[in-house]
């Protein structure tokens, strides 16, 4: 019987002992949903073990068993059981679920409650509801060709694949904000909850708005064990439990034990209590249009691991236990004991009566299920590219510099890109936000405030008023771990939305495991159907390496990219636009783009700019190209090409351009910039590549190249290792030299100033011989004077700061 | 007055308020603390500002200041005054600190506490106890050529530089486990709070055994305010900031306030009723030798943010505010009137009342400091290497495999190499752990365990005798993070001790950003006479791609080797051993080793095995060699190169080169095995990098080299693109192909297969011409072949599965 819950839960076993009390299901909706529990369970045990034999019409053999038995038992039990309950509200109050499944792993709990709510077998015809069609439905589990164990994008309903651990409350907030209908009921594990990102994304409640947001309804699933280990939060206190959840600004309601028909009552009760709370507060806020942050109810599950499987098996303990955790009996193919054991478990849950003949879910069982769209595994949020809307996009030319004096006119191409955020903002208010950890300001884009303030839901101090520009109804998110930025940005675009993370160059790193999963989802989603494009997946880096000078040696990282660059060449993106124009173009290409991860990489500091809007336009369109007011080899073979990618590189390679030029004039530099990375990659290994042919005309076969890279040099070299004349190409970047420097002095360590771009080029053209020693040497002691300079004074010399382009009639 | 905590804390302004009442202090010990803080404040402003006139002798100029200004303000204060409160029970009770502080950029708070205790002036006789040090103490800060704005490698005491946020508390752990008599006093930032990591580690208690190891007490800073927003820790209320902590296992103690007399009583009284409790936990345990997990104490200590500073600026709000957070007054060099608020705040500290006119601290507040080693920035522990002691290594070569017969027998390396493992335990109880987020059992590593067995110090329940593994004071350190697992490991060895992370390949890039920054802390340490080497960090990587064909795409991301190799290559090793004995081999090494981040490549199932122990050792002494019981080019000119890198990479490597020989017994093939990754590069670029001269004589100039390798195949191009022949060089890897699979078909959508490799092999050498076209299609009816049989029954044909090399007459 339902009871108040014990003082401390040792264990998951017993009737269940719960927060709230009552038994709202009379006794034949609990012979029902114990039914329709153990259908989901056999239909789990099937997908572990069966490729033939579905309903176990025949004595099971060894034969109807997979060669290999892969997939897990452990959490399966408790998301089917939550799942369920979650339809018996959705018929009584027409509600908008959409189920994020947490724990790794889980899949058959999920796949099973889509097949027998019948959306399974719409989107996958093959995978009927008989029994030929639970056949295949059971063999195409974690078998090749088949379908994973996680909720992969296979899985009808599923934004979250929960392959890598901790981002299921992050990825479901990202799917209620602005979706202010919907609750998202998210399955947390216990293990899962052991990461660093699941640990703080609880405190995502503080940036939920009541009024314009749904709610999500967190289920912490305690069943007590990891691969091989007890977890902590099951063998913490309740009182400790309990006291953390509230802590986390939650309001916990706990739901523990084994036995089948109290439990049933106890999750019952629970549920629509938490339904009913989450109603309230709403209507709370919305009729008086007052946001506040209320304790939001959550859920705390504790049932065994592996719930309804045998207790012991040969003395040692399965359900309720780590072994229950994958498969849990392993050797039923050669031990025959076990093989019984199995089948005497999976006729336990009596299939006969659960499944006609034919294999088709039982009319009185059917009933279950809500109908339509309502069913959970058919929510639209769930293919959110179905409900993406198209950003209406300012025009971007409209925000360029104009009159641009190549190489003489310094803004700040970031502050003014922000000018054009704002006002994407401002014509997307309720499909487009921008995320960041703390550095929106500080990356300057804070001209976005002013079409949308950054949401705050925790107290407000008198002081806010002084420029806090804090929100109930922001538009920008932020909070100190980019962990929860980026998991709220992906739950946003994975149900239709549209955002852009913005982040420090050398933190951006601590997502990278977040972003190759998301790569690895829209790779996936390429390859089904009926999944919709969503929006890109947008990360501006800024605060980039040359300009962590002061900072020092942690705050200088620009491998960020070597990450991306190992992902498939259908779903990655990099830009480093290397100017103000240059960098809006990019920015209006990205935010219009769907399924890509696109990265940004652009200073936020005032910088020379080079091209008005037209030519970059031209310039992002091309990717890469000669820019023939830099060079001098007009209608001739060049002796060396000065190349660069990136902002700053590009500004020291054009300075070691004028260097090259005002000391031998006779040298013919060709100058060449690359926006579009991908470009420098073969046609055949990446959408974006272009030809030997091309590159020959740009780069020759023959000619030294200097390239002056933004990040780690051999990334150039790993893009273009069989490209005709790659013996030619001298790449520099940043070497992870550094300390806390100047500018200047933190290109010099890792040579890419423009006296060592320079020097390298002498050095490089053999026609130049002993003829530039003299040069040589001269550009060696300005080096050095600079540097000594800069060391002095700890700020770089006037002529190296405020360098400009000496050759004013080339420009036009 | 100190006085209960109040309900709701909505401001850090006033008299404290605290948990603890009483006031210890007197009221000559208040004036003298007052003024020790007065004069720790002056100091971060001199850091901050001056680069002469260091007592403010002279009216403040424009001449006196920074060029640029740069530094952080925020924090300081916060942490300046926990510091010297700890000296005080230092004093009283002999204590053994060491300071972690977690607020980035709080640097000033720390170094001004070393200068005051002198410690610094002993470590940098430059920067002396007097006027002409004072003032190189100011201006090295944040200077070219000088120091960072965090705790670098060059502070003194610090073994946490916190560049990047988030893991305080997890390496502070990592410092007190098996040093019973440390305790570490952590401040954690509100900011940093926010980050995953940091909100996870907070349950770092259940790992800790009271008995065996030593406390940390966190002093959690609510500030208030990060770069640009309010914290979430701070808007919240105070009960449910208090129940969160509660929940996470601790006893918070509240200091509240901005009123500096009554602060001083409050913190005093707080502190030292923390370090009571501590003692007396340990005590408790200690005596009964019965290890429990108290509620350990920890503070919450809210100040205004810059606290000590104006609190408006030109009707601006400054202390208590964010913009507190950085350089307070940025426009000092050019508004007098600013410049003027500086001088008078300065000189508000009054700098003559507290340094004589040598610029010495005055007698009175030198004697509130401890003496020689029991000062904060002196311990031991903060310079871990200096208490590194080798550790006791069995001889590996015992736990060998005997009787290998290349290419036939198979074994499980690292089943076996936990036999090794076990024993290093065995050998160094108190010096030696292993680290692994859950994954040790399933890494095949669970021989360890009768060595010890698994830290826990949550509940245990009657289950956990059926092979839980559990104990209080266990050896093998295990939560569902890795990054407290990577927090503490470096904790650990930077404190002088050993120890090793045990990780499933796909996942260990969530650790990137961390192990980054340990890799610069590292390469900083180089540079730094005084800081002694500590123990490497080694990483062994294991449930690697091509094992995890079964879990699916999300589980394959070998890229962490290119992450790893963007580092210095002063600091980074990375190792692939291709069997059992070479992984022992190489384990034995990188044990010994000191100050790398050594990562060693494994798969943890059963393989076959190739090297006797002596050929192991000779085959890791070299890093890479011939294999030449598996070529036929003895004597002569190869046809080809097979090389390879991997275990798994070598299987089919060989498995390639036998086809060809069995198919073409006239082309000889030369057989190339790589275990050190950075032997390919240049000896130039890496100490490990072979020259041009060995390299042409493995791999010849002219001969076209087919290299299977572990990872993502760009990663070989870009450590050889200068070597002779490099055009020659076609490598094979995983192309983020993949998802549910056997192992082979995993291995042929990326074209690594043993028919793959060597049907590349034919198309590359040119001599053979189209005589090979029959045995070329052979190869591809056999490659279907295996692939559709997989693809019916779900697992590898036999003759793949059990495949051995055919030629076992030329094996020994």
């Amino acid at each position: 019987m339902a009871s108040k819950s014990a003082e401390k839960s040792i264990s998951a076993y017993g009737e269940a002992r719960s927060t709230v009390e009552g038994k709202p299901l009379d006794a034949e909706t609990v012979r029902k949903m114990n039914a329709y529990f153990r259908a989901s369970m056999y239909l789990c045990l099937g997908m572990l073990y069966l490729r033939d034999n579905p309903l176990l019409e025949e004595p099971l053999k060894v034969d109807h068993l997979k060669a290999r038995l892969l997939g897990h038992w452990g959490s399966d039990a408790g998301q089917s059981f939550t799942w369920m309950h979650m339809n018996r509200l959705i018929k009584k109050y027409d509600l908008d679920i959409l189920f994020v499944s947490g724990p790794g792993h889980g899949a058959p709990g999920i796949l099973s409650q889509s097949y027998l709510e019948g959306v399974y077998s719409e989107v996958y015809p093959d995978k009927a509801e008989d029994k030929e069609g639970m056949q295949k439905f059971f063999k195409q589990f974690s078998f090749p060709g088949g379908i994973g164990s996680h909720a992969t994008p296979e899985t009808p309903g599923s934004i979250h694949e929960g392959g890598e651990l901790g981002y299921s409350i992050s990825h479901a907030f990202g799917s209620v904000y602005d979706n202010p209908n919907l609750i998202t009921l998210t399955m947390v594990g216990d293990g899962e909850s052991e990461t660093g990102p699941l640990a703080t994304s609880w405190h995502s409640t503080k940036f939920l708005n009541p009024i314009t947001d749904g709610a999500v309804l967190p289920v912490l699933h305690l069943n007590g064990y990891k691969i091989n280990n007890p977890t902590v939060l099951a063998r913490i206190s309740h009182d400790e439990l309990s006291s953390l959840l509230i802590g986390y600004g939650w309001k916990p309601y706990f739901v523990e034990g084994s036995d089948f028909d109290t439990m049933h009552q106890a999750m019952a009760a629970t549920l629509e209590q938490c339904v009913k709370e989450i109603k309230e507060h709403q209507k709370k806020a919305r009729e008086s249009k007052t946001p506040f942050r209320p304790r939001w109810p959550m859920i705390v599950l504790r049932t065994p691991k592996g719930w309804s499987a045998p207790r012991e098996v040969d003395n040692h303990l399965l359900e309720g236990f780590w072994r229950a955790h994958q498969i849990p009996l392993t050797d039923v193919r050669t031990n025959p004991a076990h093989l019984k054991v199995l089948e005497t478990w999976m006729k336990g849950y009596k299939p006969e009566e659960l499944f006609d003949k034919n294999g088709t879910l039982i009319q009185e069982l059917k009933e279950l299920t809500p109908t339509g769209n309502s069913r959970i595994s058919a929510n639209p949020v769930g293919n959110g590219g179905l409900l993406r809307r198209p950003l209406h996009m300012p025009d971007f030319r409209k925000y360029g510099f104009t009159d641009i004096v190549p190489g003489l006119t310094s803004k700040g191409g970031m502050a003014n890109m922000a000018k054009f955020l704002r006002d994407v903002v401002a014509k997307n208010m309720h499909n487009f936000r921008l995320f960041g950890p703390d550095e929106t300001e500080s990356n300057k884009l804070s001209e976005v405030y002013k079409a949308g303030k950054k949401v705050w839901m925790g107290d407000y101090f008198e002081e806010d008023k002084d420029g806090g520009n804090l929100a109930p109804d922001g538009r920008v998110m932020e909070i100190l771990s980019e962990h929860t930025c980026e998991g709220w940005l992906e739950g946003y675009i994975l149900s239709g939305r549209h955002g852009l993370l913005n982040s420090y160059e050398p933190f951006v790193h601590v997502i990278d495991s977040m972003v190759n999963q998301h790569c690895k989802w829209i790779e996936k989603c390429l390859e089904i159907e009926w999944r919709a494009r969503i929006a890109s997946l947008n990360i501006l880096i800024t605060a980039t390496v040359w300009r962590q000078d002061h900072n020092g040696f942690t705050h200088q990282d620009p491998g960020f990219l070597d990450v991306v660059a190992n992902k498939s060449p259908e779903v990655v993106r990099i830009y480093l636009p290397p100017d103000g124009n240059t960098l809006l173009s990019v920015m209006d290409h990205c935010l219009r783009s769907t399924n890509y991860v696109n990265v940004i990489v652009a200073d936020k500091q005032e910088h020379i700019q080079f091209l008005n809007m037209e030519e970059a336009i031209q310039h992002c369109t091309k990717g890469l190209g000669i820019w023939n007011w830099a060079s001098n080899d007009q209608g001739a073979d060049p002796d060396v090409v000065m190349a660069c990618c990136g902002d700053v590189s590009t500004h020291e390679a054009l300075a070691a351009t004028a260097l090259l030029r005002q000391h031998l004039p006779h040298l013919k530099v060709r100058f060449v910039n690359v926006v579009d990375l991908f470009r420098l990659m073969s046609a055949i290994h990446h959408p974006h590549g272009m030809s030997d042919k091309m590159w020959k005309s740009i780069f020759t076969t023959d000619t030294p190249i200097v390239f002056n890279f933004h990040s780690y040099p051999w990334l150039i070299h790993r893009l273009t290792y069989k490209r005709p004349g790659q013996h030619n190409l001298h790449v520099r970047g940043y070497k992870e030299k550094g300390n806390i420097d100047t500018p200047f002095e933190l290109a010099l360590r890792n040579e890419t100033d423009r006296y060592s771009l320079a020097i390298a080029a002498i050095d490089l053209v053999e026609s130049l011989g002993n003829t530039a020693a003299g040069v040589r040497e001269e550009l060696i002691n300005e080096q050095l004077a600079g540097k000594s300079e800069a060391f002095d004074n700890g700020i770089d010399p006037e002529y190296i700061r405020n360098w400009k382009w000496p050759f004013p009639k080339q420009m036009s």
